[in-house]
């Protein structure tokens, strides 16, 4: 069920709402949008009776959603979403870069990446504190103190920090360290930790499962929002195929197909989504040409020599030709949706 | 590195082998076989020097191990393990058949669906306490009061309990009242349940993930063993495909694949690896004729009522129906290889 | 549109019907079954009246046919189909064994495996005279010279031959030498070929292509069949996915689905769609034990030598082994059958 | 092999080369380069000794290749090469486009859409006289009456004509009243048909197969350039993978790893490689931000009317809308390209 507001509904009268929603033993999600709320009813097993709320006073309509979503959606909210990370922004006219080294390894490492980063002009570090690893033998990251050299990148750089959770002890952990919880594609559908992270205050970077249709994915953040942690940012980071010239097959129609459905903003991660160096500078052009809200970038100081993933790391110089090119993909493509608007 | 002991080597030489093994900071597991017992080292980033083995009192060999797994490995355990699971095995000659509703709905529904299981002959009672939905909003299992009815089966039908436990606090009440903890498809690369779960003193039926390698699949067991949890069986369930007439594609491939490489048992789920009523009759006969270890099968007494999965849920009549035709058949294959034995 | 003649409708009320339509400017099949004949109707671009038939003499009934296919369609013929090859049939009680090597190499390889095959009690030689080769620098086949060497093969051994076609010239060629043309999985949607076998009248045995779904797989079928061959043995090969244990992965949840819908039978391919020499025994069990009517084997008097596909061909005494399993488990399954339906 | 030619190799130097070869028995492919010309040696079964040619006048290097394909490679040519397709070229600094109906319905149909793609600045014009259907009941195409109106629109418009061929006869049609004769997905590994087009003179457009990985569709290439025919365009046009929100999944990085290997230009196809109208533009835009040489997009005056692949076809406005934004984005690649040379 979707409660949409009027334009000039009060403060009160959307309070009013949200208690008969309690009373009727539902759970009521506000989602105040530029010119109305709308109001998400989540937590009943079948239909409910729109005539519970059509004669409140500030409601323009009820209505019933039979998609197997709804918070996601943009029924409830047709604006698209600006999620706040740290001192910036996702889903923002500005193209969101992340980058950072795939594990953090020492201090050395992260500062030097962390100085190009910065100098780039990038608002997010990323880098991983807890690794999720296919052999329990690889190296499973340094934990908490990777977590707090990250906080002093935060200090140092001014970057936001984005870093994935494997658990309940890691999420806490990123909450107090870090302002972006990343739940990586082998935990796209781990649906206790869904709850978990959905009941944090950080905002939520949920990667597409390796075998995740659209419906999966999108239910995946819906199982977050339902939580009542509406920040999520979905990352498109290659899906697993046939196909054996790169590592995964990056289906960038996602972008596009995600956008049609949800207000959620979408990035792309075109260095697990390749896991090819040579390939990630052309993909990320392509992420940025589709429409993507951001892209994900691993960039090592020396990607020869990193503990994780190294084939796929760019080095410092690779980055920042990278970086130019995506900038001027970016004003071009925002000038066309700019001529557009204007026509 | 794998150390093997010789056939007469006494219980101090091989507690002096996993002293040094810890003397040099690593991890030894001890695998008693029917001839000698196998010790592997794990904890190593790097190569180990045989040498701090090869003259130690009852060392017959030190190896060098370069597959990325060594516990689930056959050159560990050249014997197939079979696997204590409460009152009964899995891996030995007879075919262990595991039964019962998806999901646990109410007390006339759980009881009268074990009764029929009992009476099949089955040693091995299934059914979900907690649920992995896709949807948030999906039907989430009746949680702890649906294990201790489970229990009550146990006690009253002699049944041995098998269920799916999502997270720790799943964990810990599964191996308080069930026999074997079932990590589901979905979270085959949760690692840190992984992890968990091999810290438990119960056996694991380890379920393989919609897009998991074999080599994905045998690596998630060694997580699980690497923390001292010897007792894993693994199972087929379906993998995610282009096809669409069946909801997954049962690989029936991968029991040979896997008997091939590792000691540990493999037994086939024709229910979810079909998701077609249909076709559970005939993909059982296949999956016992290929040679797997068991079956698991959904049963329930109104398929049309289920709360989840009805679509592909035997009915009573066709669940007798086809333990009738696997029992055949496998007495069929226990003849040949007997024969096969016998030449 | 599909018309259904009363089971007492005598041939002239048959013929009048096939005249009818073809007044109408469309095309009549008339496929005779056990107790009354259907008459499919194609070549229509969208619905055709019911009216025009309904009040014939001898017409039980005008039917509107929904799905894209109709002559391959349970509805339009009920029972079964046997389809005769050579002095043999696929698709009856017997459990039909082809066999034979990949590719045709010399006389002394052609005749030694023949030899081989029959001792089996097989009725069917298989091996390619025309290759279709990934690469074109690899062995394409003897050509002609090699169906000629099967034409003898069945003048000395009695064996029927099946043997594949890749154009029109090897169509002829086949047609010619062989028993039965076979169209390869790279072919299965190459439409001009098919409506060109179509016209000939010999059977067809129709490989499934790599990533063909269910609904492909008939339709190609109702090519061949639209143009008046109704004799196709469908053949399920193995499908590409990402799972690397096998050269492909075999489907054999196909063989309930094409039975649900088809009256053609269908056999599997466990040689192509394993591609791996150990597990060829265990997928032609399964194949057996999930219903399929016949089995293709590859088998090759020196696998290590041959030109063509070695690392999956069986080895004489492997192909005999697998041999007398399968006959025990087809025993068993027609047992099984037997008893249910004296039920 | 590969016989390398010095900068100054004369004429008669390079005859020379060729004759040895064809006196060995094997034959040879001359591909003049900028500053060299290379000589690929095909239809050797085993390895040849360097030793024939490297004392031979005016050769520089004789290589053993050990990749499974020698004409398409770069080693053979290390420029990108430049195909002529009728008046104009592909593969060039400027983006081909390739505009028209997916299948030719009338006079009307065909003139209009060619107005707009000749107006759109296009040099191309696609449209299908022989279309492969997965039904043998759908629309087959108007035949060689649809191929003397493409006729009719190249001395119209001046507009070079790309059209599919689906067996002999077809090729021989289009060889008489196209340009560019293209073969589609589902003859990709038509062995025969490749084999027939590379005995034509005309360029051929090669789509890759629903399941075929990179190096299939370089095999597929290089059994055309066997033939002699050396003007192959490679065309990404989406993979089959379980992803259900587009009709195919669009494969991009294919783009960079064909580029890394082969000489061959390659298009993309957004049109079939996403079935869907809305996606059509945004990978458009991603095909040509990832490099690609040039775009084939399907466009219809009516495309609710279409008889064919309606629902991807864009409408005139949209594909005027879709030719401005990829013509900004292929500037701005060219810009960045130049000021990477020029650094």
């Amino acid at each position: 069920m979707l409660i949409v507001m009027k334009s000039g509904a009060s403060a009160s009268e959307i309070e009013k709402v949200l208690e008969v929603i309690e009373t009727l033993g539902f759970r009521g999600h506000s989602l105040p949008g530029a010119n109305r709320t709308a109001i998400g009813v989540t937590g009943n097993s079948g239909a409910i009776d729109p005539a519970h709320f059509e004669n409140l006073a500030g409601v323009a309509q009820a209505i019933r959603v039979t998609q197997p979503y709804k918070l996601i959606s943009k029924d409830l909210r047709p604006e698209r979403s600006v999620i706040k990370v740290g001192n910036s922004t996702i889903g923002g006219p500005e193209l969101a870069m992340i980058a950072g080294p795939c594990a953090l390894e020492d201090h050395e490492q992260v500062f030097s990446t962390a100085r190009i980063v910065a100098e780039s002009g990038a608002r997010f570090f990323r880098g991983g504190a807890y690794k999720p690893r296919t052999s329990p033998y690889a190296f499973q990251g340094l934990g908490e103190d990777g977590l707090k050299m990250m906080a002093e990148v935060r200090d140092q750089f001014g970057l936001n920090i984005v870093t994935e959770a494997m658990d309940e002890h890691g999420v806490d952990a990123v909450e107090r360290y870090g302002d972006c919880i990343q739940i990586g594609a082998r935990n796209m559908q781990n649906f206790s930790l869904l709850k978990y992270v959905g009941q944090t205050r950080k905002p939520v970077l949920l990667k597409r499962g390796l075998s995740a249709t659209l419906e999966e994915f999108l239910l995946a953040a819906e199982y977050i929002m339902a939580e009542g942690n509406y920040d999520v940012i979905l990352c498109e980071r290659g899906i697993r195929t046939f196909a054996a010239h790169a590592r995964n097959t990056l289906d960038l129609s996602v972008v596009p197909a995600v956008q049609r459905v949800t207000h959620l903003p979408i990035i792309v991660d075109p260095s697990h989504g390749t896991g090819r160096n040579y390939m990630v500078e052309p993909l990320a052009r392509a992420a940025v040409a589709v429409g993507a809200d951001g892209l994900i970038i691993e960039v090592h100081p020396c990607p020869e020599d990193a503990l994780c993933d190294g084939a796929q790391a760019l080095t410092p110089g690779q980055y920042l030709g990278l970086v130019e090119q995506v900038r001027r993909l970016s004003e071009v493509m925002s000038e066309s949706t700019a001529a557009h608007a204007g026509k």
